[in-house]
């Protein structure tokens, strides 16, 4: 569901580090382990089958809305936990997608959880230049070496930098400094739907009560270098609603001639009708019953982080990225990020009803479906905004329409003091990338699942290296860097390696 | 555009013909020429070539939506007019996919014009239970041997029937009754855009001026055998509205990831709300400004036939046939008729925008589009009307929304007292079939361009036989029937000999 390419767009350049320092000096906690020298040329000696596992990795793609590779997947997410190490590798079977659950017992004093997905989203290979499954190296001007691939910067591409970091230290021969617990998901680009039911298993639970924290591994620079460290992300309920004239009792329940039209009510209409409750005149707002009751209004931190992050953006850059001219409602720039961070939206992400090859075709279609997606904020959730819907619907006499939802979770949020945040701060200001906090992406991830009851983990994204692409053609992860202020996935591979010692060491 | 299946469904059953009479009696007309017997012969020694020469006309498939096969559909229909006897056949070319004129000059005193349409419906074929394009022979239960086939009865059966007949004439060593004057078009199923273009050249105009009316061959009997007379038809406009980032100035130029929607307009809102502003809160009543201006009430006389007609049919039947368990806003059956025949519609054909495959995908697009038909009563015409539609949805705020005409026209009306009207029902009631006038269908075609200014004729619909299915899958064309009510091929091609010696000596 999250897209890295967004996240990094809005992190920016608080440089809270010396400028000039040397980009991946050694950390003070790697320093201190005396294994610097002996890990990084494990890192250098192991770069060629890692990118050989990485492009594997691509070319065995998971699609969960597709129902593509779902043993298949699992199996393949299992056997690289194994060859990195983990003890205990389990299938995690659920109704939809299987999770994987892994352990790696180190011996260490502390235990850090980590959070994977193995599938990738949706892909049509016309519109991509490269074979979107075969993960080739092309050199793109300005950029460096680069992997294309469906999955590989989302998320496969970081997710293999960190595996790589595992095998370095065992091919340089040292323990890792702490202990590791491993839950992957195969449905996180529909929404995970069963993700919470894996983590909820009493010995998935039991393993990850013993974590400081758990992380994401993510591409985490941005084209310039800097880094940006998210504190939280909005929840989601992606779902489809579905106008019928067999549910509905009016209308044709099948495609019929479209002069009916004057005969027989239109499922199509009833849609459309059902469709403008929801948003206010303004075409933005939702206008759901009750939808913005537990909305909490940014903290002034939060307001003064996202001003921060405006200063170091420029506008016309971003309109340019998106193909944008005015923002939201004509609010000036700083409001749209302010709202990127602080508000619920109800999106229509598709529509398809009756004839929708070229050209038309003169039928009075039976059916019609709007797949939507609905951002939430804290304290927003996934049940209750559900539930608010479904009221809207049948209050506004539109209850025959059915509310499919296929995904979704509640927000997520981490405190800035918690040691997953203050660890990937030390990281970045030992390796000389800026940094900057950022109060909350406004894409989801199902960090909730550690950070909400039962566990309340920390949660958070981190990683070195950048790429582009996520949920587009010609996705792509950063090989090698041309931009020696962004870290290739070497740079990456050692970055991990520096965060697991200050994991270890960290007050 | 128009539905046979559907005009035949409300063509019904004043049984103003003897009981008893026997199906296909010598006609008077037809028995006064003398020829009755040796025309009859060569149409039965003629049957295997023109079933071929339909199965060959269906394999040879137009379809202007996807632009296929648009000069070979164009040749082949010069080669049937050229080979049943037409001595001047030429292609007119257009903007599109070119018409066919041609003449037939017998030397007789009256000349009857002629509509034809070579294209056909698009189709899929895996919904079909035969090939769409074999036009292979079937034996259907109860109905008895049919050709199934994209355009079987709509309308390359039919139009197959009466090039029969000429041929028949040829074989038969008889000349015409009547002159002919032929007009082909291939775009009739995207509404006809450049027909009237056609029509409108000097040369084709001339001729067309020299006739006494103008028919398109038809199936017209209803599984039955009853026939239905129609004395008209409603015109149609067929359009895209597209609301686009790029044209509105707002949102996304294309589709970006669906988190922006807090920050970011969205062009489907955008056209659901233009949408919405189309028709009233009950979802069928066009509300676009100034739309009921021009709509003439039923008169006396088109209400009682739309009760006769009403009165032999079973409201229980049609429902199920439709798959509809209300009529429009509740009305009862009569009205729902009356409705079908008097008032214009606001139709979405079909609805497209961003992601429309399985599942969701985390989108929001830069681009929606609706299809839609509109369906126009007298005295409302195809042009009025789309400045209308424009008008309203510039005041509505909407002016942004591209709207892309593709086809369209004006209705029809054809006189009871027409010769092309009252040749019909001496043809039916000779041949003991029951029929029924009908004022208007509401399906469209383009007769206006014969029935409009400058030309002013009568044109209409005529055939025997009977087929289902245009439009949707396993079309089909009766070609024997085991209905003895219900005439087969050769049934309907010695009904057009019949009709073409009735419009020789008619008063």
């Amino acid at each position: 569901m999250r897209d890295q390419k967004l996240a990094t767009d809005r992190r920016t350049l608080l440089t809270r580090v010396a400028a000039g320092a040397a980009f991946l000096a050694p950390g003070a906690a790697l320093a201190q382990s005396g294994d610097l020298e002996r890990i990084r040329a494990a890192v250098a000696a192991g770069h060629d089958a890692a990118i050989e596992r990485l492009q594997d990795w691509i070319r065995n793609a998971t699609i969960a809305a597709e129902r593509r590779n779902v043993e298949g997947g699992a199996d393949h997410m299992m056997r690289l936990a194994r060859e990195a190490g983990f003890q205990k590798v389990e299938k995690v079977p659920t109704a939809g997608v299987p999770g994987v659950f892994a352990t790696l017992d180190a011996g260490a004093k502390r235990t850090l959880g980590l959070y994977f997905m193995y599938d990738v989203k949706q892909f049509d290979p016309a519109e991509w230049s490269n074979p979107p499954l075969e993960g080739r190296l092309v050199d793109k001007p300005g950029t460096g070496r680069v992997m294309v691939g469906r999955g590989a910067v989302n998320q496969k591409g970081p997710q293999s930098a960190f595996l790589a970091a595992l095998h370095a230290f065992r091919a340089a021969g040292r323990k890792l400094p702490v202990n590791l617990v491993l839950v992957a998901e195969g449905e996180e680009e529909i929404g995970s739907p069963h993700f919470a039911e894996i983590v909820r298993q009493q010995r998935v639970l039991a393993a990850l009560r013993k974590c400081e924290g758990v992380i994401m591994p993510s591409a985490g620079q941005g084209p310039n270098g800097n880094a940006g460290i998210s504190l939280g992300a909005k929840g989601v309920i992606e779902l489809e609603l579905v106008a019928s004239g067999q549910r509905w009792g009016r209308g044709p329940a099948r495609d019929v001639h479209s002069s009916l039209k004057a005969q027989v009510d239109s499922p199509v209409w009833h849609l459309v009708q059902a469709l403008n409750t929801l948003v206010e005149a303004d075409g933005n707002t939702p206008a759901i019953e009750g939808w913005f009751e537990r909305v909490r209004p940014l903290t002034a931190r939060e307001r003064a982080l996202v001003a921060e992050s405006a200063r170091g953006r420029r506008e016309e850059d971003s309109k340019r990225s998106l193909g944008v001219q005015r923002w939201i409602n004509d609010v000036p720039w700083l409001e749209s990020l302010e709202r990127l961070v602080s508000q619920p939206t109800a999106n229509i992400e598709g529509l398809v009803a009756g004839y929708t090859g070229p050209g038309g075709k003169t039928i009075l279609p039976g059916r019609a479906v709007a797949k939507m997606d609905f951002r939430l904020v804290p304290d927003m959730t996934a049940a209750d905004s559900l539930a608010k819907l479904k009221a809207h619907l049948a209050n506004k006499g539109f209850g025959d329409v059915e509310v499919n939802m296929t995904g979704g979770y509640d927000p997520t949020e981490t405190a800035e003091d918690a040691r997953v945040v203050r660890a990937q701060q030390a990281v970045f200001t030992r390796a000389g990338i800026p940094w900057a906090l950022f109060p909350r992406n406004a894409g989801s991830w199902p960090g909730y699942v550690f950070t909400g009851a039962p566990l309340r983990l920390p949660a958070a994204h981190f990683g070195f290296g950048t790429g582009a692409g996520a949920h587009a053609p010609d996705e792509y992860f950063v090989i090698e860097s041309s931009n020696p202020r962004v870290a290739g996935f070497d740079g990456a591979t050692t970055a991990y390696v520096d965060f697991l010692y200050e994991m270890a060491a960290i007050k």
